[in-house]
């Protein structure tokens, strides 16, 4: 099967487990917004949970609920990130955003559950028979999270909108890492810790591929248009915010994405070519168009 | 020792933890507002978890982590409650609240930062060395605060302010089971879960007295100032919102929540005196003037 086949067909399971999910809570406006901001998207954590808990030899089906799990918490993060307070985005995965179809209350109390959800399928005996990987899992993407990890790399980004200098390339490695690369880095070991497995090779492929991504991203915002990505485009450059572009140049973030990308890769080589899936998707991160 | 002493040293402790933990993250802005919306307020939540630990024969010193988590959970919902978007309030326990000391987008991200908190705090072997402990911790700890717990209660209010009608005193029983009731009750029954002991009798202690809080909050809301509660009074009469004591009158409101408070207290008789500073701090629920 193809990367993109499995990718949807994944994504679906994703899908279905989700709607069972959110039918166990009352149908209120919340709830239904909580079932639209986890709609839609690239599933790319969910992927890598499912293939890094695939190479470590654990059973595929039982890494559904950290999947679910960490497209939960990136949707709450992607609902608070919209905000009129925060980034104030209309627009995201070509839909209104939270707060714009339902309002600003609606948006934070969504994104609020959505990260309690996280953390309860993480933590029910229907996610895994042991406690010790169930506790693990919660553990993981607390720190992955908080304010030692995404939430740390958004402080960051707010304090840079108002600094007198913009970031340098150490600075907005550091910022990045925090916002994206640690819940990708989660996501790429969750199937490890599901396996009972050394988390090492997955860690040092996920912490690549994170930063990989980000300049993807960057990469994008000036390449690309609002219809194709389905957010605004060119909001960094026209914030005039230091961005890997910026800072690298457009070949030089191309150069150093693909760098990363192939180091991701290399960290495979003790999993031979049960990995072919992971590799395939760290190239696709770096050539996707949106 | 009286109850007031107590309270006041297990307070103490639990300002040490969080000054413990808190350092270990980077001083940020952020951060800084999460050790602002930790530090005050009566404990109730962590009195509530040692206590209970205590009846149950669990090592009081272990408690010392989910109560922290309890009161990092209870913080972040009142600094997103206090938001402009949500119950637009400027004072919390006497002091301005996060988004006017600092602004919206540092209060939306402390609060994030706060639930995680609360789940990393839990779900560390710090916590309990049982694996199976923590995870029942953390899981309970989601049901309680997530789309079927507190955001539950929350959403349930923020509909009824639009809603054509106030709300009947049946409404307004689930409304606030869910947005007090659920992590009074989690607090009640953490000791019992760290101690592996059975929960129903601190269950039905948790859930009236979380019935009795709330009915004794509406109280204070008519009664009090807001020099005296440290927050804003008189916020629902002026609002118009239902509550218990335009529902039951001002006599009928106190007697229903003497009966409650009765009805917590009966639930302890299996632990003998051991529980009386729970029954104390059941009747300090009701007596106290904010």
């Amino acid at each position: 099967m193809t990367l993109q086949s499995e990718m949807t067909g994944w994504s679906a399971e994703v899908d279905q487990h989700f709607t069972r999910v959110l039918s166990g809570f009352a149908d209120v406006p919340i709830v239904q917004a909580m079932r639209y901001a986890t709609t839609g998207g690239k599933r790319l954590r969910a992927f890598f949970v499912r293939e890094s808990a695939r190479v470590c030899g654990a059973d595929i089906s039982r890494s559904i609920a950290p999947a679910c799990a960490i497209e939960a918490l990136h949707a709450y993060s992607l609902v608070h990130d919209d905000l009129p307070c925060m980034d104030d985005d209309d627009l995201r995965r070509g839909q209104p955003t939270v707060h714009v179809k339902w309002d600003d209350a609606t948006a934070v109390l969504c994104g609020d559950a959505l990260q309690t959800l996280a953390f309860e399928l993480v933590s029910d005996p229907a996610c895994h028979d042991d406690p010790f990987v169930r506790s693990t899992l919660a553990l993981t993407l607390a720190r992955a999270s908080g304010a030692a990890g995404m939430v740390y790399g958004q402080a960051l980004d707010i304090a840079a909108e108002s600094a007198a200098t913009p970031l340098t390339l150490e600075q907005i490695t550091e910022l990045q890492n925090g916002k994206t690369g640690a819940l990708i880095t989660w996501s790429a070991t969750a199937g490890a810790i599901l396996a009972k497995a050394d988390t090492d090779a997955l860690k040092t492929y996920g912490d690549a591929l994170g930063l990989a991504f980000q300049i993807a991203d960057d990469i994008l915002d000036v390449t690309s248009d609002a219809e194709t990505l389905g957010k605004a485009a060119q909001k960094d450059a026209d914030a005039g915010k230091a961005t890997f572009v910026s800072l690298l140049g457009l070949d030089g973030a191309k150069s150093r994405a693909e760098t990363l990308v192939e180091s991701a890769c290399d960290a495979l080589s003790i999993y031979g070519s049960d990995a072919d899936h992971l590799r395939d998707v760290a190239r696709f991160v770096i050539e996707r168009r949106s």
